[in-house]
């Protein structure tokens, strides 16, 4: 007999992308000089991204930022990240690694999970801004073009002067959980892999609490009827801007009713399973560690 | 002694704007035949709301929504909301009071705080989505008109043909908690009156956690160190579109260093002196029981 998910303690979890502790100091960058002398502080470091993808340093082993000088820097907007904690300015801008001495792109997903969280997170911060930016040129509001303002944590209408903002969409996602089989719910999307599987997931809408759409997402998805709700953890996801909120879902239906323009296969699966999954050996595939899909799955199995 | 905050089970909750209970069907929104079908559905209702007050019907006691038939509705792009309980289609749209019988427009905060939690969330998903899309005529990424699609829960340019989905921003509200003194955190903002306080907030930024957003807005705006934070309850916000995520934070320093810029006041309050405000006693005022800063000042001192 396992002890009640929606009530026990929590094990320890770990999270993929967490733990970024650079200091954002949001003062500075509503103060045009402050920002200023950060830029021209001989400490400060640009990270480059090519096609949103970070500029690792060529030919090491384990992968490592490559923090350039701002003579190196790419001749763009660049987004304050914060000062680092020797004091050091750190920036994010779009750019080209072949125009760096010793720079390759790499893909932000693989790069992470072989980072420690705190760097991972930083690229997290850069990788949503950088892209952000890139994306919103132009006035929602007029059509006008925009200018990057507030060291890249808002873009200014040179038309009808609105003030835009950054996105962080919410994401619900859940482990719907049945408790007198001692099962889990889990899903493939039609663009994972076959024998992949995961929580399911949805954007957590307007008028609606993070519980409400938990239940929404799975009752659309899966036509599981939801009971009680419990959050358990919260994670960036730079894919682009997400911000994933993981919970345990306690489900009063078990009868699934797929949709399928959304999932190509829903399932309960057993502990078992899952323990085995977790440990590469199991019958289907689950998320890697970065996921926080992963997270939910550990927490559940380790209750 | 009270108990833990931290790890105690949370007393009932009460929240304003939940309980939405529309079935918003998204199957329906991705099937423009099966849009049209609910446009023409004889007992389909629309909701108008007039520079995003909702209309309510005139001269009655507590506040009525009023709903019109198509042939009342304005000629406008509507938001579909979903299918009500008794099979009845649901739209919002933006348009004027005085064209409609027996219409007024009435603030949302002030109606929101007279109607039941369902139906304020139903108004909460109007007002956001008529505002988003008030707000979202061109495209951010190449300036060209963009058009309504799927019910409302997109846009797409007639330039580039990018999408573009609704926002739904995360802000980070938080008590923080002196375990030792037994107090709680509370600020004025400069736009609050005098002798009224709130609990510390502030939007959650890319490459961070909620537990990590709570955590920096208490140092930014206070300088108070954080160390274990609680997820509460979360809540929709539409103004304009927020998703309030409630937690309590255990200060680790005391030491108040206000921001100026954001806020007037901040200090620790007894339990006491919380009880006597939400009773409407204080020596100070706090939120009304729609805002889940009261719901998190009612959860402590009922803890």
């Amino acid at each position: 007999m396992h002890p009640d998910p929606f009530t026990a303690p929590l094990p320890p979890l770990t999270l993929g992308f967490t733990g970024n502790r650079i200091d954002r100091d949001d003062r500075i960058r509503r103060d045009p000089e402050a920002l200023w002398a950060m830029t021209m502080n001989p400490a400060a470091r640009w990270l480059v991204l090519d096609q949103l993808n970070p500029v690792v340093r060529s030919g090491t082993e384990s992968p490592e930022l490559l923090w350039v000088r701002r003579s190196e820097a790419p001749r763009a907007d660049a987004v304050f990240l914060g000062i680092d904690a020797e004091g050091a300015p750190r920036f994010a801008v779009a750019g080209t690694a072949s125009d760096l001495d010793d720079g390759e792109p790499m893909d932000a997903r693989a790069l992470a999970s072989r980072l420690d969280g705190a760097t991972a997170g930083l690229v997290a911060q850069a990788r949503s801004l950088v892209d952000w930016h890139a994306r919103h040129g132009f006035c929602a509001a007029c059509g006008a073009a925009t200018r990057p303002d507030k060291g890249g944590y808002a873009r200014v209408c040179q038309g009808c002067a609105a003030e835009h903002f950054p996105r962080t969409d919410p994401v619900a996602i859940m482990l719907a959980i049945d408790l007198e089989r001692d099962l889990c719910l889990l899903g493939r999307q039609p663009r994972f892999p076959k024998g992949f599987l995961s929580a399911l997931a949805g954007f957590v809408e307007a008028g609606e609490t993070f519980e409400e759409a938990v239940a929404r997402e799975l009752y659309e998805e899966a036509g599981i009827r939801t009971g009680r709700v419990r959050y358990v953890a919260s994670q960036p996801w730079p894919f682009p801007s997400n911000l994933m909120m993981g919970a345990f879902a306690e489900a009063t239906s078990f009868e699934i009713r797929i949709d399928e323009e959304e999932l190509e296969e829903v399932a309960w699966m057993s502990r078992d399973d899952v323990r085995s999954a977790l440990a590469g050996t199991g019958p289907f595939a689950v998320p890697p560690p970065l996921a926080i899909a992963h997270t939910l799955l550990k927490a559940w199995i380790d209750l």
